[in-house]
């Protein structure tokens, strides 16, 4: 088989904590090629960690660091306003953390994406985006981080040296900017899954997509954020990878594509 | 100079949280060889890690994890009935997270030094301690583990063909079979400085040390463990190390020792 | 309907915590009498204790609070050595956060019932009990304590003049001396649901239960402890009502059978 | 003694945590009449809020809560995006704690002050001011909320029917809106120990303050708010007794100048 060019699938994964599940991680480890798994600041906590780790290196896919602030109780989608030195010692906190139970499995850690609102502020706010990337690159300049395709955040990390791909998502709108739309607003997610499905294979395939306005705009997709939170979730990411595959477009994990 | 011998002092530092100040970490810096830095989850946090892993390097004081239990709120002091399983993912996360601030300041981890309650119990649990040096070794089997001398976890890391080395006390009693005497036994702390140095040089110079029923046993003295919550405690630092001095006796960190 | 006897049926309730479910709250405050609500230290956070004392209030079922060691990674699950005093704060401050939950609902908090290892530990540790007992006392000395049947909590809580309850497991074998048998011992529980009704029938009819040993020994079951985990923990519960519907037995709160 | 007025002095206690102390707790309890002790959240522990609020007793010191953001890594002062049912769930946890405390002591809780980041974002945020004020009047509407001198919160709970006190800063500019001048600006903070108490006896004896740009403004005067973190400080409030006895101005806690 010949592909005419590489994907990534990325999915958060490891994001129980103590006796609470959540997600379906082992369903989804079976269908994507990057792992985020979250570090214990929004959820997740060492024993799945290590868990995590362990089936990820079974279904041979890679393992990232999914730093957050720090907001057990509010699963890291509340904005807290930290200074960027919090930001690079949380950083290096997480990530360290999480490299070790990659080692644990003679496995090297591949990237790093941030979680929820500290991911949202980061793309956009340059002194935060620089704490992480620094962080990650005083750690191993091997890691690539993971961002939103488009933003400041990779504009930084290309300036400062770092390896960074660009996501995009399957079932949200965009803006001219390339910023997604705010699910405030009518429209922000392709409900339709065949115009979402079509929207993520045009997105790939010829680096397009058409903004909320109607605009078409550039986009580049390194890796297609997926989610498996339910059996409809799931149902959908294989929907995505049977027409990247009809399309003739490989999956291989982001590093690989670098 | 040539001296006859060399022995570390560690200590354990970085211990505030947020805006808490603990123990004068300044100070102790410039007199010990090896600091056992808190990792978070009794004391210390990712700021203060940082700052402390810097200023040991700034020191050329050798670095250690500290990991302990997850109690805040009691500074980890208190025992907590955890499984072997949840000792080694607690201790691969928190060694994982201080290793990586020691390779942002471009150093190794030397070395881990369990805190509080989960030293004290895992020092002669077996499986305990076979879970935490198995943590220790899946990350990096250069790390050297700080245990009680004489304990079981020192002979159990030997026997996995682990780095180890043993910890004495300057200013504690000993039981016959080189446990310490209970703090809430009276005699257990050792007031007389003159007395706790003269103890301390010969356990360091000849391996042996009186117990509190007056029998001389053999101890191993590779590392001093010293304090420095207070001037008195740093003054009393100063002491031993020109006690040693006077015994020819070098100082160097417990990783350069093996 | 004239009733030989009354009998309250408790259960934990608002375990979940964040984003995190557990349990099924809304189906289990259907078919009991007062509720265990956990208060943020082993599950539960403020926005769910405020919504389920609101569930409370809406299905009649009489709120109690359900305090634990700080140990949100461990689920409460796990012994943590806390003293006497820290057991009187801990206990006056979740009850107390409780007890302002049902104030503004309008309510009364009925009674306090510890969680997993804090209620093992206090049932049988004198100075603990004392200690929880106090805390409880110096808050509101109309709350009730719910003590397993038998235990040494018990007598303690009367001795002080406390108001207290007596519960029993319909699927757990007993132990000669009233205590419960080990998890870890084979029969421990008891598997057939049949069997488990008509020995929790007996225990609130007869005060009668026959032991491990084949000993049948008194036993006060004031409450039925019983759990919604699950459908078929439910269906169970569903069972148990109506075997006592059968044999003329109400189902009140336990402040009320006082 | 005939006092032509009275003026509450109130100050941050029980900030500690665990085994770390912060600020002169003892010594300030001597010199002020309400006491915000803080919650757990920021700062604070069961067994400090059990200590502060006897020690506040014994002082005849008048009680009150300091809820916070759930934010001890941040001390509470960075700010965190909680929704107003947040807001209202996490107010009656922490109130409703602290009120146990006051009530084991035989007390009734006289106030709630909001800490750091929660109460400058509050005390202009209407729906947050809104959420915060409903959670103490489901709890008990005698309690005093402490608000910014002329701060929207002060409207807002008068509107809503709450008793309300409004406070000042001794050493803080204001600006022409009664709103503290930001820290990062420069002539913020009053440095000259004389002007702050002149300025401070001018607010609470004649109502007015001349604010950074040069106009007197009207501005209330419930209460002072004044810290005791170090000896300095303490000194301070002392001159500041000492200002307002010589000017005839009595001392009461602030639920009974309502």
């Amino acid at each position: 088989m010949v592909y005419i060019k590489y994907v990534d699938l990325n999915s958060d994964l490891g994001e129980g904590f103590a006796s609470y599940k959540m997600g379906m991680d082992e369903e989804v480890l079976g269908v994507v090629t990057s792992a985020n798994i979250a570090c214990g600041w929004h959820g997740g906590d060492p024993t799945l960690m290590m868990k995590t780790a362990k089936l990820a290196k079974e279904n041979q896919v890679a393992i990232g660091a999914h730093p957050a602030y720090p907001d057990l109780l509010g699963f890291g989608r509340r904005n807290l306003d930290i200074s960027p030195g919090e930001a690079k010692a949380y950083v290096i906190y997480q990530v360290g953390a999480m490299d070790a139970f990659a080692r644990a499995e003679g496995l090297e850690l591949q990237h790093v994406k941030l979680h929820g609102a500290f991911y949202n502020t980061a793309m956009e706010d340059e002194d935060l985006a620089r704490a992480v990337i620094e962080a990650c690159q005083s750690i191993n300049p091997n890691l690539v981080h993971l961002a939103l395709s488009g933003s400041k955040f990779f504009d930084i990390a290309r300036s400062m040296g770092a390896k960074v791909s660009q996501e995009v998502f399957a079932d949200r709108a965009y803006n001219d900017d390339k910023s997604l739309v705010s699910r405030k607003i009518e429209g922000s997610v392709i409900t339709d899954e065949e115009e979402a499905i079509a929207r993520t294979i045009r997105m790939v395939k010829e680096g397009l997509v058409r903004t909320i306005n109607g605009k078409d705009i550039e986009i580049v997709a390194d890796s297609i954020c997926v989610h498996g939170d339910n059996p409809k979730a799931l149902a959908f990411v294989k929907k995505i990878r049977q027409a990247l595959r009809e399309e003739n477009i490989g999956l291989r994990a982001l590093g690989k594509n670098l």
